[in-house]
C-alpha cells in the first residue's frame, strides 16, 4: 500500500479487517512501531471523528500527531498548475506539500467538495496534486468523492458483528444502503465509498435505495442492486446503512426532502432484525429517529468507535510497507 | 470520585490541597500513571490558562493530552432530549459524547452560560448531558455556573501561602469575595464556586460583599456574612479574592459599573495587609488597578500558576479512584 | 545565548550552523535533551512552515510542544503600560506573560507588524513585552521587523549548498536580495532580517536591489551594496534571495507593482548559474515564475525543509546555555 484514498489501494479488504480488530483487542502491541516517526493531519474542512480517531490511532502506534488546520491556521491553497496566483490563493500545492513531505512520515489530508462543479470534484484534484507533490504516503481523511477510512470501518463493524452473531440462514448478509432525508444537500463521499467497498469486498448482496434523481455515480454502484421502493429493499435485510446524499446528475441538486423516507423502528419490522450503522454526524429526528438510534439495533456508537483501529491498521500498514516510501 | 464537576466531588478538600502541592514539590513523580492513557480536552469557549494548565498536568502525569476546540474545528453540538434537528445544530450530545468516552479515558469541557435563561444556566444541561451519555470521567474546564478547578486553586495557593506565612493571631483568615466593576456582563461561575469551595472548606471567615442587586444564588453563598458596605468588608481581612459577575436575580444584567469599587492600596489600609487574588484574565485598571497588580500583596501570578497543579491532582485522584470508570 | 530575537542574541553564526547541519545528519541525537520540558508556541498571525518545523525540532528533542493560537483560541492582549483596559483588548501581557512562563521552560511568539505605525512596529513593543515579563528564554517565530529562524535557515541552506559544490573560483559567494512583486503590501521582516544575518555573517559579497521607494531601514542594510538596477545587481551572482516587501520610508505603502521585477529564467542568464531562494509562502508566477520555482536552480524545499535544523538548533542552545534561565 503506497497511499490510502480509495479501496484500489488495498490489495486484501480482509486481512486489513483482521488486523484493525487485532488492535482492537490490543491496542498497545505496535507502539514501537512509529517511534521517532510523524504523521501531519491537515485539515481544510472541519471534522470530529476523522480528526480524533486518527490522533488516538497514530498515539497508539508510537507516533507524533500534529494537526494543523489549513483552512484556520494557514491560508488558502492553489491547487491549478500555471495559475497566476494574484487572487486570493496564497500558496500552491507544489511548494507546500513536498515541504510537509520532508516535516512528516505520512501526510493525512481532508478535503471535501464544493457540490458546484461536478467534473472538478470528481477529478480529485486537490488530494491528487497532494499525493503527486508531497512525496510520503498519503491517507485521505475524506476527499472530495471518497471516505475510505469510514468505509474500512464500517467494514470492520459488520464483520465483528457477524463474527459475534453468525447469520442463522448461512450465507451473506444482505446490506442496504438507504439515502436519509437532510435540510441541505450534502457530499456523496461516504455513499460513494460504502458502495465501493461493498463492493469490491464482495461478501454480501448488496442494495442502495433512494427516491428517484439520487443516483450515485455508476462507477462506484456497478455490481449493486438499486431500486426506488425503500420496502422492497429493507426487506430481510441484515444491516441498514443510513445516509443523506445530493444529487449526482443533477450536481450538488436536493430534489427532494421526503420525510418518510426517514428509517423508523416501523420500517425494521420489514427486515431480518436489521443493525443500523450511520457514520455520523446525524441529524436526529430528520436522518434517523431517535428511537431507533437509542433502540437495541443500532451500531452508530460501536462502529464509530471502530474508526479508531480502521485508522490504526491503515497507519501501521503504510508504515511497514516496503513500498511505501517512508 | 467519579468527575469533577462541584466541590460536591470532592470527600476531603484539604487531602486534594496536599496532593496538589505534593506534585507542585515533585512534577514528574507519578508520570507512570497516565501511560497509554488519554485525555480529551473539549472547548465550546475560549480558554488560556485552562487550557494550557490541564495539558500541562496531563503531561506531568504521562497522558496524552488532545485538544478539540468543538465551537471552531467541529459544528454546533445539540442538548435537548427529543430535539428535530432541522436547524443550526449538527450533532447530539447523546451520539457525540459516548464515542468522545470510547476515545478517552477522562474527557474535560467548557462551556459557557448563555446568560439570557437563568433557569437553562442553572440548570447545567451541557455538562450534566456529557456526564450522562459520556461513559468516562468528566472534568469541568468550567461551566454555566461553577469553575471548580479554579476554586480548588484558589485554596490551594490560600493554604500554600498560610504554610510558609502563619497568622499571627493564630485563629482562621478572614477572606473576603468583593464585586469589581466591568466594562460586560460577566458569568457568576468564579464566584459563585468560590463561595461554595470556601463554605465547605469551612477554614475561614468568609465575607461577601457587592453592591445592591448582584447577590449571588443562596445555595452557593449560604453561610457567608453578605454585606452591600465594602469598607466593612474589607477591615482585618487577610485575603481578598476580586471578581466582577454579573446579576443572577435580574439576571445577566448590569446593575451599577461604579468605579469606587475597584481595589487599591488605599482601599487595602483597611486590611490586615491582605494578599489580593483574581482568577485572570483581569482588565487592568477597570477591575483592580495596576498599583495592586504590580505590588507585593497581589498572589494572582503564583495563583495562576498553581493552576496546573489542581489540575494534576484533580487528573491522578481519577486515574486512581477505584469507581472511576476507567 | 538568552533569547532568539535577532542576529545580535548569536555570538557565533557558524557554529550554530554547524549545530543544525549536525541534526540533520542526525536528527534524535539529542533526544534527552528536552525530556520533562515544555515548549509553547503562541500565535497572534497564522503560521505554517514556522509552526510545523518548530513542533517538530522541539518533538526531535524530545520535549512537549504545545501550540495556542492566541487569536483564536484565546482574546486579545494588551501591551501598553498603563492602559485602562475599557475597550477591547482582555488581557494584558504583564499578566499573561509570567503565567505562561511558569507553564512553559521555553517560549515562542509570532506577532506582525500592523504596517500603519513605524515608530510602533519599529520599536517591537509586543515581543519586548513578552520578554520583559516571560522570565523564561523567548524565541520570535518572527515579530514586527525581524524573522531570525528563517534568516538562519537561510544561512544553513547556503551553507550547505557551499559544502557540497564549492565555488570555482574561490572567494566569498555573490548574494543578491532582490525585491520582487506581490499583490499586496508585506512586512519588511524577511528582508531586514536577511540583510541583517549575511552582514553579521560576513562571509558574502552581498547586494541588495530594489525599484526606487523601497529602501529598507539602514540599521540593517548597512555594509551591503544597493543599487535600483536590478540587472547589474544579478550579474554574477551566486544566490539570489526573492522577497516582496513594502515601503519603510512611506510606511507600508506599494510604491509599484512593476511586473518586470519578477524574477524569470531569462533573467537568471546574467548570473552566475545562481541558485534561489525565497522563504515561502510564495506567490506564483506574480513573486516568482513557475519555470524558476520548478526547475534546477530553486532551493526553495530544501530551505523550507532546513527550517526544522534552525529551529532545532536554536532550542538546543538555550536549552543547554548556562545563563538560559531554565
Amino acid at each position: 500500500m503506497k497511499n490510502f484514498i480509495s479501496v484500489s489501494d488495498v490489495s486484501d479488504i480482509n486481512a486489513l479487517v483482521k488486523k484493525a480488530l487485532e488492535y482492537k483487542a490490543d491496542p498497545f502491541k505496535d507502539k514501537a512501531l512509529g517511534a521517532n516517526k510523524r504523521i501531519g493531519l491537515l485539515f481544510l474542512n472541519p471534522s470530529l471523528r476523522t480528526r480524533l480517531s486518527t490522533q488516538v490511532a497514530a498515539q497508539q502506534l508510537g507516533m507524533e500527531a500534529i494537526v494543523f488546520n489549513v483552512d484556520k491556521e494557514g491560508w488558502a491553497l492553489e491547487f491549478e498548475e500555471g495559475a497566476i496566483m494574484n487572487g486570493t490563493t496564497v500558496e500552491h500545492v507544489k511548494d507546500a506539500a513536498p515541504v510537509l513531505g520532508k516535516y512528516f512520515d505520512i501526510l493525512c489530508i481532508r478535503t471535501f467538495p464544493s457540490l458546484k462543479n461536478r467534473e472538478e470534484d470528481y477529478s480529485e484534484m486537490y488530494i491528487s496534486q497532494f499525493i503527486k507533490y508531497a512525496g510520503v504516503p498519503v491517507i485521505s481523511l475524506e476527499s472530495a468523492t471518497l471516505h475510505p477510512l469510514q468505509s474500512l470501518t464500517d467494514i470492520i463493524t459488520i464483520k465483528e458483528y457477524l463474527l459475534n452473531s453468525p447469520l442463522r440462514a448461512g450465507g451473506k448478509p444482505k446490506i442496504v444502503l438507504t439515502w436519509a432525508p437532510h435540510i441541505k444537500p450534502l457530499p456523496q463521499c461516504v455513499s460513494n465509498s460504502f458502495a465501493e467497498w461493498i463492493n469490491a469486498w464482495g461478501e454480501a448482496d448488496f442494495v442502495i435505495t433512494h427516491p428517484e434523481g439520487y443516483e450515485l455515480a455508476e462507477k462506484f454502484t456497478k455490481g449493486a442492486t438499486i431500486t426506488h421502493d425503500q420496502d422492497e429493499a429493507l426487506k430481510d435485510a441484515d444491516f441498514v446503512y443510513v445516509k443523506n446524499w445530493s444529487a449526482y446528475n443533477d450536481y450538488g441538486k436536493m430534489h427532494s426532502s421526503d420525510t418518510s423516507w426517514m428509517l423508523t423502528n416501523d420500517k425494521l419490522q420489514q427486515t431480518n432484525n436489521a443493525k443500523v450503522m450511520h457514520c455520523l454526524p446525524v441529524r436526529r429526528n430528520v436522518e434517523l429517529s431517535d428511537e431507533i438510534l437509542d433502540g437495541p439495533n443500532s451500531l452508530v456508537t460501536q462502529e464509530a468507535s471502530n474508526r479508531v483501529w480502521a485508522a490504526q491498521a491503515v497507519i501501521s500498514t503504510l508504515l511497514t510497507s516496503p513500498k511505501g516510501g517512508i
